[in-house]
Order: C-alpha cells, then sequence, then structure tokens
C-alpha cells in the first residue's frame, strides 16, 4: 500500500475522508506499508493537525483494528478512569475496586510504565502471583461475578495504536493533540465501557505543562469520545509533585491498600473520591456530586472497597494477606534513609524528577524492553511542607540492587530542599470539563469520616 | 544511531550546529538508523526549512559522505552545468563537447530520468555500445586526454544524497528547498568543478512552477555555491513546451547531433549557446557575453564541438557514424504518424503531459527499476504556432512495442491542439541571477551564421 497520495494531501493540509484514513490505518495493522512512510505521514499530521472528522475516522479505525468488548450482557453500568499519567498515580488499584462497591462494572485495561511515568500494570504485578493476563472468557466471567477485572491491553484490542505508539515514541511525533486522542479513545471504544472519567494531569511531572494545552487536549477528548456515545468528563488536576508518598511499585501498592482501608495520604484520597464519584454520576448511579462522595466515602471507610479489592486479587491469582501488618507484600532487600540535613519546611519535590531517579532505582522502563524490579521504590517519611526537625527522616529508598538504591538515594538528596517557610499548599483540583462546560471544582464539604 | 533528539529540536525549529548535520548525515550513510527516523526528521525540515548555515554543513556532510575529486592537475579550467530537469531536455549532450571547444574541462555525472523527465545518461546509453560507466583512472584519463568524460552518478560519489533521494521520493519530503539544494550541490561539490551554471525550469513541466518559488532556490543554490567558493550563476528558463522537437532518448541524440552539425531546433541551440556563454565567463575564458556568444556559436557552425563529441563517444565505446545520415543511430522497429485534423497553427504542448506519455511509451521510467525502451520517442514535424494544412504531418510516435506506440499516439492525439490563431510567442529566457543580482536576460544579436 503506498501512502504516498495520502502524505502529500496531509502536508498539505487537506481533510481526509474516511476511507483515507481507514487505508492509513489498515496500511499499519497489516504492516504492508514500510515505516518511513507511516513515520512521514505521522510527521505532517503533527504539523497539520486533523479536523474532527478525521479524529473520529481514526479513532474508530483504530478501536477497529482488533477485538471490541460487548458488555451487553451485564446488569450493572459500566465505567472506566483514563489518566493521562503521572508520577505516584496508584488511583487505579483504589478508584476500579470503589467503583464496583457504587454499583458499576469496571472492565480496566492498563498499560505498562514507561519514561518517568508509571504503569497500572506493573503496579499490579508486584503483588506476588497476580496475573493480569486474563483470557476473554475468564476476563468476562470475573466481569460478571465480580463485576471488574484488571488485565493488559493484550495485542487483540486496537493492535494499530500499539504499533503507531511504539513509531510515534522513536519518531517525534508523541506531541500531537489528534494522535493523542485517537491513542486513548481508540482502546477505551474497544475496551467497552459506556461512560469515561479522564484525568487529565496538568503540570512539570506531566506530558501536558500547561492547562491551555491541557484544555484544548481536553476538549477534543470529551467530544471525540460523545462522537461514539461515551459518556465522558474531563477533570483537570496538578502534577508537579508525586502523588502520595510513594513512588514505585510495590510501594505504590502498599499505600493504595491503605487507602482502601480509609486511611492512607489525603490527596490520594480525594482524588479517587472526586474521579469515582464523578464515574458514579455519569452512570447514573447518584443524583448529587454530594451524595456520590458520601457513598464512596462510606466504602473505603466500611472496607467494602478492600473487600472487592481482595476479591479481584484473589481471582487474579494474586496473595495479600488483608490481615497482616504490610499486607503480607514482601520487603525490599535494600534500603537507604533520607534525613533533613536542617530543621525546616519539606518543598514538594518535582514529580519529573523524582519519577526519573524512580526509574533509575529499577521501578520503571527508559526502554520497553527493561525489567522492572517490583520492590524499587521511594517512601516519603512526611508529607509536602511538613516541619522537620535537623536530622529527622524525610524519606526511604528501597529496591533489590544495594549500588541503584545507594544512587538513588544521593540523587533523591539533591533534588529535595528543606526551606525556612512552609511551601503555599498547591490545589490539586484544576478545573473540570462536563455537561457545563470548563469550571472550577470543589471538594464536597464532607469530613474525612463521615 | 538514535535520530530523536534531532527530529525533536528540527521539528521546534531550531537550528542545528554542524555536528548534529553531520550526525545526520552519517546516520543516512551508514544506514545504522531506521528508515522512520530519517523520514521524520525530513518531513520535519520540510516544515521548519533549514538556515544557510544548515544548507552548507548539510552540503558538505553529503559531499563528503562519499569520494571527492580533484582537478587541480588539469590546466583547463573545469566547468559543468545542472538542470532542475523538464521534457526534451538534452543540453548537455551538446553543451559538454562545446564548453570543451571553447577551453573548459568538464567533468559531468548525470543521472537517469525518473517521472515525466528525461535524464542524460539513459539518451547516452541509448548510443549503441555506449558506456557510462568508466572507473576513475579512466574518467580521468578521459578528462585529460578529451577534457570531458560523461558518466554516471556512481555509488561513490555522495552516497547519501542517493539514499535520501530515494527516501524523499516515496515520503512527500522531495519539495523542500534546503533538501533541494544540498542533494543538487552535494553531487556538484564533490564532483569537482570550480564553476557551475544553473538551467532553472519554470512552467507547467518543470518542478518549479512559478517563478518566485524558482528565485527563492536559485538564490539559495548560488549563495550555497559561493559558500564553497564555485563561481555560479542561475539562468531561469521557461519549460511549458518540451524542448526542441523531440523527446525520447535516441530522437533526442539525433536531434542534439544536428544542433552539434550546426543545425536543429533554435530553441535548443539558443539555450545551449545561453548557457555555454555563461559558463565561459565564469571560467574567465571570455570577457563579454557577445564575445563568448560568438565563439560558441562559431564552435557549432564549424564542427568541431561535434568532433570533439564524436571523440567523446568513440572514447566511451559508442558507435556512431557522423558522415551518414540518421548519424548510425539504429531506427525504432514501429511508428505511428499524427495529423492535423483541421487546418491552423499547432499549440504549444503541455510539457508533462508529453513527458507522461513518453514515460508510457517506454522512453523513461515510472519508478527506478522500469526498463526503458532506448528508441522510444516522440517526433513532432513542426514547430510550436507553425501553420498545418488539414491532414499535414504533425508528429510522429516511435518505439519497439507497437501496442504502446498505438496507445502512445491516441494519448498525444488528445493532448494536441490546432488552434485558428498561431499563439503568442512564449519567451525562453525568464530571467539570471549573476553579480548583479537577478535581472533580464537577452540573447546577444548575433544572427545565425555569423
Amino acid at each position: 500500500m503506498n501512502l504516498l497520495p495520502l502524505i502529500l494531501a496531509k502536508r498539505a493540509g487537506y481533510e481526509l475522508d474516511e476511507t483515507q484514513i481507514h487505508t492509513f490505518v489498515n496500511a499499519v495493522s497489516t504492516g504492508a506499508t514500510p515505516d518511513y512512510q507511516i513515520s512521514a505521514f505521522l510527521m505532517a499530521v503533527f504539523f497539520k493537525g486533523m479536523t474532527r472528522n478525521e479524529r473520529v475516522a481514526l479513532t474508530r479505525a483504530m478501536a477497529e483494528s482488533g477485538e471490541t468488548l460487548d458488555w451487553s450482557a451485564l446488569s450493572a453500568p459500566t465505567a472506566d478512569k483514563h489518566s493521562t499519567g503521572g508520577v505516584g498515580d496508584k488511583i487505579s488499584l483504589i478508584l476500579a475496586p470503589l467503583a464496583v462497591a457504587l454499583g458499576m462494572a469496571v472492565p480496566m485495561l492498563s498499560g505498562r510504565g514507561l519514561g518517568f511515568t508509571g504503569g497500572t500494570l506493573d503496579k499490579l504485578e508486584s503483588i506476588p502471583g497476580f496475573s493480569t493476563d486474563l483470557d476473554r472468557a475468564a476476563f468476562a466471567k470475573q466481569m460478571a461475578e465480580i463485576g471488574c477485572g484488571l488485565i493488559g491491553q493484550s495485542g487483540s484490542i486496537a493492535p494499530a495504536d500499539r504499533k503507531l505508539y511504539s513509531l510515534r515514541d522513536v519518531t517525534g511525533t508523541v506531541e500531537s493533540l489528534p494522535l493523542i486522542v485517537s491513542s486513548i479513545l481508540s482502546k477505551k471504544i474497544a475496551a467497552g465501557p459506556a461512560s469515561l472519567v479522564i484525568d487529565l494531569k496538568v503540570g512539570r511531572g506531566a506530558f501536558m505543562r500547561d492547562l491551555a494545552s491541557a484544555q484544548a487536549l481536553g476538549t477534543a477528548l470529551r467530544e471525540t469520545a460523545h462522537d461514539f456515545g461515551r459518556r465522558c468528563t474531563v477533570l483537570f488536576t496538578a502534577m508537579d509533585a508525586p502523588l502520595g508518598l510513594t513512588v514505585g511499585n510495590r510501594p505504590e501498592v502498599v499505600e493504595s491498600l491503605e487507602v482502601l482501608a480509609g486511611n492512607g495520604p489525603e490527596d490520594i484520597r480525594d482524588l479517587t473520591l472526586a474521579l469515582t464519584s464523578e464515574m458514579a454520576l455519569l452512570a447514573g448511579l447518584s443524583a448529587t456530586a454530594h451524595e456520590a462522595w458520601s457513598r464512596a466515602t462510606a466504602a473505603l471507610d466500611d472496607g467494602s472497597a478492600l473487600r472487592i479489592f481482595g476479591d479481584i486479587v484473589l481471582a487474579q491469582g494474586g496473595r495479600l494477606d488483608l490481615q497482616a501488618k504490610g499486607w503480607g507484600m514482601p520487603a525490599a532487600a535494600h534500603r537507604a534513609v533520607l534525613t533533613a540535613p536542617v530543621a525546616g519546611h519539606l518543598v514538594d519535590p518535582d514529580a519529573r524528577k523524582v519519577g526519573r531517579i524512580a526509574v533509575d532505582l529499577g521501578a520503571g522502563r527508559q526502554r520497553a524492553e527493561d525489567e522492572v524490579d517490583g520492590s524499587a521504590g521511594i517512601i516519603f517519611a512526611r508529607p509536602w511542607g511538613a516541619s522537620l526537625a535537623r536530622g529527622e527522616e524525610i524519606a526511604f529508598i528501597e529496591g533489590a540492587d544495594p549500588a541503584r538504591v545507594d544512587r538513588a538515594a544521593e540523587a533523591l538528596g539533591d533534588v529535595l530542599e528543606v526551606a525556612a517557610d512552609p511551601p503555599t499548599p498547591a490545589s490539586l483540583f484544576l478545573g473540570i470539563l462536563d455537561d457545563a462546560g470548563y469550571h472550577s471544582w470543589q471538594r464536597p464539604d464532607i469530613s474525612r469520616r463521615s
């Protein structure tokens, strides 16, 4: 298949029709066209963009390049969440069972971490025995029985996206709005949830550095989801410092379990409640944000979400002990400690820098083929802004390889700052895009233990 | 070699330094980088352009990617001509021996035809026995003895250009000013002539459709040639109708021989005289355009240029009979004739359409791997504007394959027009860019047989 006519048309800024877009995706899927034509086309899209019609056609062709899942046999409304990626973002692990507790079915297909951001699949696989590789029948059975399966995006779901993404990654064509939209949504359209809440991260530790670009992406995502008849709300949240106090796979699972048990850091708990509440609103399970938030809070505090997570882990072969201290998660072989060099306040660390250190430590991947150390991670002893005495513990650096642990501890010591004055508390919630347009978002006034 | 940082820098519009450009060309030459990164970089260059410094660095790196020729041992000044390509453009065959007759040495490396434009190499190879494949020693010997060798651009001259050109051709990145400049000049810089006259074609049968784009390209070519210390003049000439009355390899050789013998169509003769005169001026062999034109005219009319062409052909194994009618060139096996359907004047045909018909006939290539029929071609019986009686012969279509000859005759019949009124004579010379800047160009007032 010779893509030259399509490359020239896009280069000149013409709108391609559905047949032409289908030809392109087919060329990608079949491998019948050399990569050099695909990458030239992608770079032309980077510079010339795509119209809404082109974006929908691209998303549809990519979604239909593989298997599409059908949940019409389930009685519960299907819903899902997508995060554009951050550091310490373990929300999916808490949100999935919590949404089930509120009455939703959550067919969640997750990816692996790459670069400085983590991946839900890696976190799940750090649980001893946990398998994310369910076949379709097992996945469907678990969806019917528990209401949730946490699996990997296999080669059969939107295979064109997998191929395109790996090519975009090495050809400088990642940062293109229509390519981002079609990549995110093709998988979600194929996986079948009726509604989708998007956590669009903005900040120095996010793909989107400024709110204006994030709003453009959010608008395009919501429009395109609507073009497929899916309900969609976009929450814009800050990603300047890591989310929660842990970065790394097992440490993040442990922190997630603490939140599921009604404890854990405020930011993780609030963000999970916010996203789950929006899912409940979209799914028609709650009439108001206040009601949704109350119900979700109760499901965390009464242990029902934790029990559902336990059911999912058990069904997927994982071994956790929900009664034991540390949840039965294996400890890391090596640990280093950072202490405050002076008295003062811990400044919010740069999420991107912390993410990179975690990757070097073995918690993530530089390249897709890198091996991950499930035990590797950074655990902050105190939240941002905490008042520290000189010599007080700030962070623990853990992992299987003592040399990497020492190197990461040194690097983290260079990144962490203790200031005389407490930092200005940063707002986690930047805004929301829903049926009322873009507007500010306020946490419902419900106390922690309602 | 991972080109991603260079792709991202160029995508953002940064100027690359010499080391970065060298890295890119090295990646192309060694084949150590996948084509998808090279094509993404090329598309970014298409959109973001290159500065003069980048263009020089790219041209230098490409020129130095292979062998560079050194003519310092020759006593004659070296000079060459480059045409940006047209239909019926056989100027090189006449110009090379004519420039030698005026005292220049011409190390001419030519290419093959692709698409609707012909190639000098194909024309030469339609002469029985003629070899364009000389080794370096034979080429140097012929340069020293005759003052000219007509050879192919072998893999050892600017190999990076060969690789890049074939990739640009299939990735929609041909029409980029810095890529065009570096492709043209890298070969000429490597081949070593001290001065270069460029015939920049403008019109419906040319790569450049309008004069403004052609002027931008001409300026960039001249600047870059100067950056390498080469003298350079750019002549802008019309390419709306075919040059001369023949299109196809053997027919064009025959027409060239007629011009070398002091006859042939006015446009071919004038364009050759103009380009050769500018070469003589650049080489310091003539003081004025009038003197150069007079000397060149004499060399055509006294047979000295034809004798030099005969020497070159003989040295390169070709068999021609300069005394015989038809010059000893084999006739085509099949011929069709087109006649005027009504009385009137022959309208200048669209060069691009005629070029395409000639390719279909077998005179050129659709793809690089196509075989060429040396005997195939179109011979117009009368020049544009000629007054024709009804039924008078307009054109002959010749070739080895009778079916293709018939098909081409039918297609040409659809393209040729006979109009009641004579067409307005078009100007061949549009302008010139030399030390005086861009200005109009006038044919010196010297009659045909001076």
